[in-house]
């Protein structure tokens, strides 16, 4: 084994830069980790003169990913690019094919192509390593591939967007409605100018279906999760929350049950006490169930230079030490394929919020709608105000079938005393 | 490399036998993830006869501990016997000798020997693990060590003893006395006949000693521990901290100051809103700040058959795919002796609660007392009954030297007026 390790960096963004300099900055402890010396041996970027406050001078400058990926120079190629496709697949599929190791923190990438691309390092007995690419600083994918590697695991869940969690905690805390507190976190640079990636829940759904493949041994299937984002949480759901000791928290969950997988990232509601419903503002927290080891969380910054150079520094490191392993834990060709779950037999407890024009027989009506549906109600909370008023009906239900109560919510919604389209938030409990 | 793996299992406990049984109940994906199949050949405990409900008909029975260690016929020594010395270290000490890979569980052990254990396991090139000496399922261990790789640590908090957090938890929720609370969880089976490892700290001074020396890369230096357990906390101490929106915890803290490294085991006051503040009952939890990945957290059982072989069976995994490393992250000859700060230099904020007479002049005498030792104080709280009666007064100060207010209660305790033994508790903020 040679005494050094030759790096090359595709993306010299935030995340990129943050890697040189953390490998910089902590060099010894590092290499006394890896037992042997790093170094940047090439890097590729857009702009060679942008003073991005790291030494580069002793790195070969590429202009091609793609061409730096499949040159001689280097032990590991660090993709920092970003996209699911584009340059940074390029150029992870050159780096494999010439036998490098392959490091990245691109989510979307493993999302969407990372059975092909473990496939891949697996021909070339070469490592695939993803730590950054879900929930930042926290170690979640070392923590189920290895960690967790005696137990079968039945159910994860996860807080997996900062901007999300960070927008749902202001908008508890001020009262306010979501377009505004995304506007403030937009100036404030907690979100990006286009939101669309993070709000409406793609970007936690690339991490759910990463951290599915690992809990439960199957490929990656990003196209099966079922997604909705929190643009239509709204203040008055969240005060209901709070009155039920709940908090409405954006979570993916990936679970086994007995039709399939389920994947889904959804607002959800978690009791307020429970390990992922005290985790408030841009922090990242994952739940896994497992039969030996029972309930771990695993909680920290989910973004952010810092805590995503760390997180390809171990996978670095790795490496380094000569600890190679298939990139979903188990070789790829061992990856059965995902078998989705039967949405149709989706069960659940939900919190149902309507506004209703406050009648006689308005709850009779409601109440026969759900009766049909054989529908069970934990709860109940109807607040008059005076006659004719809009008013919240908030119901809970117990667990059942959610088909049956989304059938019961259509009949609902097309009452003429409910204002409206009726609210539908799960309830995690579990 | 071989495709089987052979171990030979010390000691059938609850936790022994319930690696045996983890290992036969997930033996396909065990083997999947391992890259090779593991068999228990050999096993030792004191009574053959005994039922432990698993199946041990394949595997040799020993009698001797040590002479099974050093014995031909498995590739990993298991040891599960527990304690510091004895047997268990015999037996160790034999199987690295012999160049068979260690698994233990054994906290005792790792805290007082595990700098001359990883010396002798680095010499002999195999692997020393004890992922399940510290905090049961969660897997710490290999977070710090590897997917903490590119960080210096500045501090590791946690709460490592579930039985004393279960016995503050259920303080809190019921007001009883600590000696009360102890003798229902002896009842229930949560606290031993003998309790005092729990309840005084040791068990917890045991983790703590270890994440230490990971977290700082130093010789594991147990007798450099500070230690105090439960027995003093009170429920007047634990209402006052539901006030000021604190709770108690049992904390183990490693951290990194100006004159050396700390390690204390005591009582603290941690945030209810924190990560560890919201952590109740049996459930134990670790906190490492580091400079890239910033705060992390994982939480999680840590004891119990399940937790504590899903966390042995992970490091058998790790040895049978090839990834050796250092016990502690760096080889032993590396770690620096541990220089222990300067206890003089201690520094924190601390709650103060006394028990006076409610007379007039008791809070000026009290406030020079302090102010002769230069104690800033955040918050003052007395409420008077009646002159004359015995009253509480809770006094939180803002961070400064430890040992100026200590003499300041020792003047304190030493007034005609305070009728008990101050009661000091850290606050744990940071």
């Amino acid at each position: 084994m040679s005494d050094e390790i030759r790096l090359a960096v595709a993306g010299l963004g935030t995340v990129g830069a943050g890697v040189v300099d953390l490998l910089d900055r902590n060099g010894g402890p590092i290499a006394a980790r890896a037992g042997r010396r790093l170094s940047v041996a090439a890097v590729c970027a857009r702009d060679r003169a942008k003073d991005r406050g790291v030494d580069l001078a002793g790195a070969d400058w590429h202009d091609d990913p793609v061409a730096m990926a499949g040159a001689g120079g280097h032990d590991i190629f660090v993709e920092l690019i970003g996209g699911a496709g584009g340059p940074a697949k390029a150029a992870v599929e050159a780096a494999l094919a010439a036998g490098k190791h392959v490091v990245t923190a691109n989510k979307a990438l493993i999302a969407e192509h990372g059975a092909a691309l473990a496939a891949q390092a697996d021909a070339a007995g070469v490592a695939l390593a993803f730590e950054a690419g879900v929930a930042g600083g926290i170690p979640i994918v070392k923590a189920m591939r290895e960690g967790l590697a005696g137990n079968r695991i039945g159910r994860v869940v996860g807080i997996l967007n900062g901007t999300c969690n960070y927008i749902l905690t202001d908008m508890r805390h001020s009262g306010r409605r979501f377009e505004e507190v995304l506007t403030e976190a937009q100036d404030l640079g907690y979100a990006e100018a286009d939101p669309r990636f993070d709000v409406d829940g793609i970007d936690a759904a690339h991490k759910l279906a990463i951290l599915t493949s690992l809990a439960f041994g199957v490929a990656v299937d990003f196209a099966g999760v079922s997604i909705a984002g929190i643009r239509k949480v709204t203040p008055v759901d969240i005060a209901f929350a709070e009155e039920l000791d709940y908090r409405i928290k954006l979570l993916g969950i990936g679970a086994l049950t007995d039709s399939g997988i389920e994947q889904c990232v959804e607002p959800c509601m978690v009791r307020r006490d429970s390990p992922l419903g005290a985790v408030d503002g841009v922090y990242n927290a994952v739940t896994v169930q497992a039969d030996a080891a029972e309930d771990t969380t695993y909680e920290g910054r989910g973004a952010g230079a810092g805590p995503t150079a760390s997180a390809v520094v171990a996978d670095i490191v790795d490496i380094a030490r000569g600890r190679v392993l298939p990139a979903f834990g188990i070789p790829a060709g061992a990856l059965e394929p995902l078998q989705r779950a039967d949405v149709e037999a989706r069960r659940g407890a939900f919190y149902v919020r309507l506004i209703v024009r406050d009648r006689p027989g308005v709850m009779a009506d409601i109440a026969a709608a759900l009766r049909d549906e054989r529908v069970s109600l934990e709860n109940v909370f109807q607040r008059g105000r005076a006659p004719d008023d809009a008013v919240p009906v908030v119901l809970t239900t117990h667990e059942g079938g959610e088909a049956a109560l989304k059938r019961a919510l259509v009949r609902i919604g097309g009452l003429e005393t409910v204002l409206e389209e009726p609210c539908l938030i799960r309830i995690e409990d579990s």
